[in-house]
């Protein structure tokens, strides 16, 4: 037996929760509000056929859209990241600020290249996003979790933890956070911003759910407040175009940007061509506003009835989230649930969420008691069914 | 400034190399043989555009085309890596023994991911692929070059050099290699398949020339000869289909596909479901073998052309190779030649090419009278422009 790299061994934990949620989702019956997934309604297939079939026969884009292009991306689509999703949220950056990846865990990936050597430090917030995690992992860099409340990650703890860890990054997801659904301050993200300022670290910022809000007001990004480029800004078309299209995009200061750029041609030579030009039209067409307003109402009355059915169905003493956006709403029950021995049996009741302890990183059984339900692409009808399967499946359990 | 992590360091050369080369085929009056850019004409735009407007306007595919789909790939297109790809030549393959990577490097880096912890060696051929060089460095592996003659990579060579270092990779492109166009004879390819399964070492082979074959006898993949599951066999659709749809696979022994399947998650979740399901589509149709008997035609007339202006134009105690398919030719120009110092003068005569120095690892000089010339992505009359172009740097120099 040849030997796997050591960074393999660390990785086992995640790469398991990741691969069970795949197989839950394979299950027609079932109902899950396990992953992550949009809205089947909301991705702009019919608007595509037209795009594709122009492009495609056309004289000046035919051969284009097939032929290698550029690591850094195609200039339309930087183009359309720098006018339509980065300047009207407060972020001045040039298309050459900006490189285009393969969907917004890639960023994290590529960052980890450029940065992390064995046993560095990366903060993340508590809970967070299980799949980050799984890469940090990879890079074999250690995650040490920050204190977090209603208003996001606490900035006194971070300082705190800097001061005593030294890390490499800040992680954190600002907007209908994955798996909490809690928006970072205005405040804290000032905070947040400075602190990566003075201390010299990087805050990593990943922010696919910001578009999708339904409730309240817009808070500009963390990197419009960055003065000094240690903020990166990392985000996706994900939720917002496509998800199957594996797009998206980061925006950093130049010296970090050309440091991206050596790791994604050493990880698979750019982003395909083809969708960058797709996607890049249908901006240029002017379809994305009509799609975000349709997305964002759709979102909000699955939010809705979702919180109804938590308030209905599950037992009392349960506390949950109130997401002004995005997908998630966590949930955390009474003590005494498991949520992970909960979801063995959740197959039999035909329904799927994902367990909270996956979203802790420091062990020792927290968020036991918790799960995370994406109302996400599930029809309202569905979803009013799942979760009295869900209330179900708790109150076998006590 | 935040230190980057050790790795960087010691890509920066080859990372800069296909930098330049990004942007010598930047200048539209300039003929470039430095790129390995598939021919314009054999890229299937107009059959994309039927393609794309069923495939988004169908209730089934509609969709899916958009959402998530799956880490190791749509079923559908390892289908067709199976029948279409492997079964005719020789290696028996199930589609669950396949993954699907965003281009055929993406499973040079996902190899290193689950093989390289920094220090170990990859033996590779003299000359080899500069970008997969830029990969290996990356992880921190060391590069040791393998004698290589007109049969290809000499495993008499191989063995001492496994016995000698212990690799745990054997890095090969056994068809029409990149750069020198060379094809590794059937006895080596045998030969290299036992020594992987007696010394306990990957056989990394690396064959995406192969279906462009315009003469001669097709020969079985090392992979078809290999006992053990030490041979893992990485290809791309690069340049069968598209270059920039960024389509690739993989075939490996399921213990060795698991890890990669894990480090695919923490790369980037998977490759875009869209072109997964466009690309088995046209083999679907049986538009495939069209188009790759128009491919073979157009490069053999292009190698032909371009063969005849070498012996034309280029001076007197050139050598040449004589490549049977792909898109390379390897020449070795007489000694005291400098490719290095004539490419910075290139520019002033409108042509490209890259320089040998760069295919090879071991430096010392090595290879500084030689240079890759790409015949596949110029058209004849232009080839015959370029090469005349060059011929007069050449005899500028002398």
């Amino acid at each position: 037996m040849i030997p796997f790299a050591k960074r393999m061994e660390y990785m086992a934990g995640s790469a398991t929760v990741i691969k069970n949620l795949f197989k839950a989702m394979g299950d027609p019956e079932t109902i899950s509000f396990g992953g992550g997934a949009p809205a089947r309604e909301t991705l702009p297939a019919k608007q595509l056929a037209q795009i594709c079939s122009e492009l495609f026969s056309s004289e000046e884009y035919g051969a284009r859209m097939l032929q290698y292009g550029h690591p850094e991306g195609e200039k339309e689509l930087r183009e359309v990241v720098s006018e339509y999703l980065l300047r009207p949220k407060g972020v001045k950056a040039e298309p050459d600020e900006i490189m285009i990846v393969n969907g917004g865990l890639e960023t994290m990936n590529l960052m980890c290249q450029v940065f992390i050597d064995p046993g560095d430090v990366i903060l993340v917030e508590e809970p967070t996003f299980v799949h980050c995690v799984e890469i940090f992992e990879m890079f074999e860099a250690r995650c040490v979790a920050v204190h977090t409340d209603d208003d996001g990650i606490d900035p006194v703890d971070v300082e705190a933890k800097i001061k005593q860890y030294h890390p490499k990054f800040v992680y954190v997801i600002p907007t209908f956070q994955n798996p909490s659904g809690r928006t970072l301050s205005l405040e804290r993200r000032k905070k947040l911003a400075e602190l990566g300022t003075k201390y010299d670290v990087i805050i990593l910022e990943d922010d696919p759910y910001r578009d999708i809000r339904f409730e309240g007001e817009e808070i500009p990004p963390i990197k419009s407040f960055d003065s000094s480029g240690n903020t990166v800004l990392a985000n996706s078309f994900s939720k917002i175009f496509s998800a199957g299209a594996r797009l998206g995009y980061v925006n950093a200061a130049p010296e970090i940007l050309e440091k991206l750029y050596n790791a994604k041609t050493a990880t698979n030579s750019q982003t395909n061509t083809t969708l960058q030009l797709i996607c890049a039209e249908f901006f240029r067409r002017g379809l994305f506003e009509e799609l975000l307003s349709k997305t964002r109402a759709l979102y909000r009355q699955r939010r809705d009835v979702m919180l109804e059915c938590i308030d209905r169905f599950f037992p009392e003493g349960t506390k949950r989230t109130t997401p002004q956006g995005g997908l998630f709403v966590w949930v955390e029950l009474p003590e005494g649930y498991d949520t992970t021995e909960l979801l063995k049996k959740a197959g039999e009741y035909k329904v799927a969420f994902i367990a909270g302890e996956a979203f802790f990183t420091d062990g020792g059984g927290k968020g036991k008691n918790c799960m995370r339900l994406s109302f996400g692409n599930v029809p309202p009808e569905n979803i009013r069914i799942g979760m009295e399967r869900l209330g179900k499946l708790l109150a076998s359990e006590k």
